[in-house]
């Protein structure tokens, strides 16, 4: 995480058109991506971060529409929440604002995403791609982020409209694995909930209808997990047992109503804090 | 998943610009956005598979270029593997050969990506954004990605830059919450193994270094995991004690040398074959 590298352009912000200012008043003005000095600066610390981020926006390849693609990532999950295009005073606004910005060829102006919705997305990362013509922006989102409400923008599965007569639109959220799987499981949960069956429910939901049963899973996954290590199995063997064991514990976590998502919050968490080993280590000295 | 929604249009593939064709020889050609025969279909299947394709390339928002961005991403870890344009004939070629295509404007030609490299990148799903002038092909690389030979192009951290005197290329992949911590798990290891410290160890390193205070943690936290549920403790603790299971198990993990996207393959490939609850119910058999 980058946690650490948060703290450089923070005093810097874009206050209009071209213009990167301070805090304290100090504003520059870029004149054909030159840096003009419109007051004095407050110190050589100042001067050198605006040369940094000047430099840094030099080095974007901006197509002849002074444009480069900009993907808004969420920083838990991994999924891709919008994308959008950037300019160089989107690209500098995000840097300082730390708000994901965009530049909108419709309307030919800047757009912080949940400028109305407030909706934000709070960039924790930025990378520039190999051929420095594409930015992630890794943030976390305020909210949903598509303006139909949806998490993502991406809800519409070419291959499931190629199953049905249209163009199927809102059906599915794009998932990766992991939340793939905690989808099933909610929704399992969710059938429980809704209807009543008959004959053989499915694992899932004998799990989800036994908490003994899941309980003494979970703890049988956790050994076998630790068997791998202990008496030398291979590594198929660990990754079919870790497979176990994270989707027994999803099973708990939708019993809970908890979401891989607020897992992955608490870790960021303790990890951009360096928090992971102190909490280990609190944990330690109470055992 | 959408391992079901796999077979639609299995048998299409696209032979040259513009053309659509199946295996057993029925060639389509796309004139003006309209398919004309050029022989016979083989039934009114096939006929309705093209039809379907026809109408969903319709669906998207090319620009005045004809183009979409088209994003890879891959479909375990959610790491953006890459970003490209896709043109109608490389969404075609893609939807048919479910490899990554992209249309190369330098080169104005289709581009499949892993033709010259064999790093093909194996196309599960594909979405499009709510506007349909976005693109995420969501799939499994079969090796690295980029032309450099890094896992994905997205290795320049800004904020990185912006802390250094120059754009630093090459030093950071973009990663998300779990791989980041994962990241540093493996460093601590590779840390054991190559320098001699003086002064207490981080916590990872002693759960690195002691394999019996590793696993005890394990069971321990899988324990308190199941205890948020049979003591009804609230929805914050159930995510803390989730974070501590996948800590100590991604230790666990480092020191047999698996990834979490070796693990998440393995749910994948469960999952998408109903297998999960499969597995699941033998391993309740067994017990």
């Amino acid at each position: 995480m980058a946690a650490s590298s948060f703290s450089c352009a923070q005093s810097l912000c874009l206050t209009s058109r071209g213009r990167v200012s301070f805090p304290g008043g100090c504003v520059l003005k870029r004149r054909n991506s030159h840096l003009v000095f419109a007051s004095s600066l407050k110190s050589n610390k100042d001067v050198s971060s605006v040369s940094k981020v000047e430099t840094l926006l030099d080095s974007v390849r901006w197509d002849d529409k002074g444009l480069a693609v900009a993907i808004a990532q969420n920083v838990d999950t991994g999924a891709i929440l919008m994308q959008g295009f950037a300019n160089r005073d989107a690209l500098a606004t995000t840097i300082s604002s730390r708000k994901a910005t965009f530049y909108s060829r419709s309307r030919s102006s800047l757009w912080t995403k949940g400028e109305t919705s407030n909706n934000f997305i709070n960039v924790y990362d930025i990378f520039l791609d190999c051929d420095h013509d594409s930015i992630i922006y890794l943030g976390k989102p305020d909210g949903p982020t598509c303006h139909t409400g949806s998490e993502t923008c991406y809800y519409t599965s070419v291959l499931d409209s190629l199953e049905t007569e249209q163009v199927a639109a809102g059906s599915r959220l794009a998932s990766t694995t992991l939340y793939s799987l905690e989808s099933t499981v909610f929704q399992r949960r969710a059938e429980i909930e809704t209807t009543t069956e008959s004959g053989k429910p499915s694992w899932t939901k004998r799990l989800l209808l036994n908490q003994d049963l899941l309980c003494s899973k979970i703890r049988e996954e956790a050994d076998e997990l630790c068997r791998t290590l202990e008496d030398n199995e291979d590594k198929g063997r660990a990754a079919s047992e870790m497979g176990d064991v994270l989707y027994h514990a999803m099973v708990l976590l939708a019993l809970k109503d908890v979401k891989m998502e607020d897992v992955l919050d608490v870790l960021r968490r303790r990890f951009s804090q360096s928090g992971i080993e102190e909490k280990g280590s609190r944990g330690k000295q109470k055992s």
